[in-house]
């Protein structure tokens, strides 16, 4: 048989649907390949990813969300082990994804990677994925909103996305879950802790891990110093009336005893249950697609101005004028923006 | 005399000319005036500014930029009031601007309003500019350069930004000075000091602040643990080898005693003549207004992409597919840069 660009455009597409027949039936190693390609950023993976997301976007949004945060040293990896597998005995899928860049690595213990949580990545019911090799928060941010809906596809009911919380990454995840968790040590105020302003507002559960042996008593009393402050906290729209739950709250946990684990699942089911019955599950996410679409706006249009022949001819004379001072950065951007676009009114 | 475009167009020139005059015979209020007007986002206002700034570009370039960090509680407005005191006594003129937008004030001390630095905002030689209103770090990025610009032209030889480290905003003022400075309370590590992880790589000196009274031992404690640390830091490109100077290092300051701060500046002064005499400062300066001519491409290209009639004639619906998950992000940001654009490969 001859190959034309029609029996290679037919095969492609074949191709797509067995993949994502794969996915839909949950086969680990086809979602594992269909995140290794939307990590690309080649053209041409990009294009196979959309038309892969594409399929599969119809069976996503199923699951659970749930961003974890906490500075390296709290035990997040333990903690993510321990509460995955407690989740897959009880009937949950766990698909676990971290956005930290592995170029961020350096001094924090990151995990995501497969070898940290050698449990629960050979359970059948999880999915663990190392940390993705790119280096760009931006680019990072667009790979796990993409593996989110494939995880869900797969049908994964719990998606855990985690950080340590390098740079804005704490808003990124929040921007991408339904539900915020952040890890602390016993004793300790959060400035003490690493825990960057705002955090703590973006919290809907604060879990104080170690709640073990010696450290018990200090895990309680951090509890309660939380469990306070946090009731000063004013109200967010989509947090329940205190009558119904008490949200954001503080409990103690033991990654390594398993104390509080259940309990605390409960309590995110439970406050997952209201804010989908609420509606505020859906407008949360709804609102997230907006900001996800601003993004991809954004990129695509330097994509375009990098891409475009005009502006790739001129723009090293531009950025020369720039570099000797011969011209403001705000006139170069004027003169680059008129190649692109054509004179008009600014 | 009837007043046509043309005679109107002339008299702004005439009025711009005046301006720019009275800010480089170092006019506090023309000054003031003019970073006013930077601040604003109104188009005929930013077309203004650009012809200001224009006409005082030459005349900008010649002073030392300091960047400060530090969180809040560490003393930094009382110190940079006693360094800025200091300087001008040096026969130095200093202004003093801030990055933080006012929104970012909650449960910090945010300097720059210029009642919290009454004597330097007195001070004949000094320019304290307040806190700006406006809410994105973009928008404050992007006035804080241009008020650098125009504070040299009218004579500042030492700019001071000051930021207390909300969200990306260190790095951001690194990204538009020479030298960046630390502050640090005595006792505890950077982490117990709410010091984000990559601040310390930034920083050329750490002033370990309140080495006075009961504090000055644990103050020289803190230093020397910096100093240690600071050594097994990789030497930067644009730092002097460690015989001629020792960069990045820390050092203890009194902003009540004012123990310290004359030596501060002498390693300050000392550093920035290095860079300046080895070709660093010249060539950072020049990344630096390549990432700001970047950034404002991106902004422009956002501007115009909001501006196109079909584009607002659509987005209000491309939104909404979005918004219901008709569409996904991705799929919609291509159709929108398609009405934009045209239809292309991407």
């Amino acid at each position: 048989m001859v190959v034309t660009r029609g029996t290679c455009e037919a095969a492609l597409e074949a191709g797509l649907d067995r993949w994502a027949a794969e996915i839909r039936r949950g086969d680990r190693r086809a979602l594992a390949r269909a995140v290794t390609l939307v990590e690309s950023t080649l053209p041409e993976h990009r294009e196979r990813a959309k038309r892969l997301s594409a399929r599969l976007a119809g069976a996503a949004g199923g699951a659970v969300r749930i961003g974890m945060t906490g500075a390296p040293g709290v035990g997040k990896s333990t903690f993510i082990e321990t509460f995955g597998e407690r989740l897959c005995a009880a009937g949950e899928r766990v698909a676990v994804l971290a956005v930290d860049p592995s170029s961020a690595r350096t001094g924090g213990s990151i995990l995501g990677d497969k070898t940290r949580m050698p449990l629960l990545a050979r359970n059948p019911r999880a999915f663990v994925r190392p940390s993705p090799s790119q280096s760009t928060l931006g680019g990072v941010a667009r790979r796990t909103r993409e593996a989110v809906l494939l995880a869900e596809a797969a049908g994964y009911s719990v998606v855990i996305i985690e950080t340590v919380g390098v740079g804005q990454s704490e808003t990124m995840v929040a921007d991408m879950t339904d539900l915020f968790v952040l890890l602390l040590n016993p004793g300790g105020g959060d400035e003490l802790q690493g825990v960057k302003r705002g955090v703590m507002e973006m919290a809907d559960l604060i879990l104080v891990n170690k709640a073990d042996g010696d450290l018990a008593a200090t895990a309680a009393a951090t509890v309660s110093d939380y469990s306070g402050a946090l009731r000063l906290l004013r109200r967010r729209a989509y947090d329940p009336p205190a009558a119904v739950m008490r949200v954001p709250d503080a409990a103690a946990v033991s990654a390594l005893t398993g104390a509080g684990i259940d309990a605390a699942w409960e309590r995110l089911q439970a406050l997952a249950d209201w804010r989908r019955a609420e509606g505020w599950r859906d407008r949360r996410r709804a609102e997230q697609r907006l900001r996800w679409l601003r993004f991809e706006i954004e990129r695509g249009l330097l994509t375009a101005f990098d891409a475009d022949p005009r502006v790739a001819a001129a723009y090293p004379a531009v950025e020369q004028s720039v570099a000797d001072g011969s011209q403001t950065p705000d006139a170069a951007a004027d003169q680059a923006l008129d190649l692109f676009l054509g004179p008009r009114d600014r």
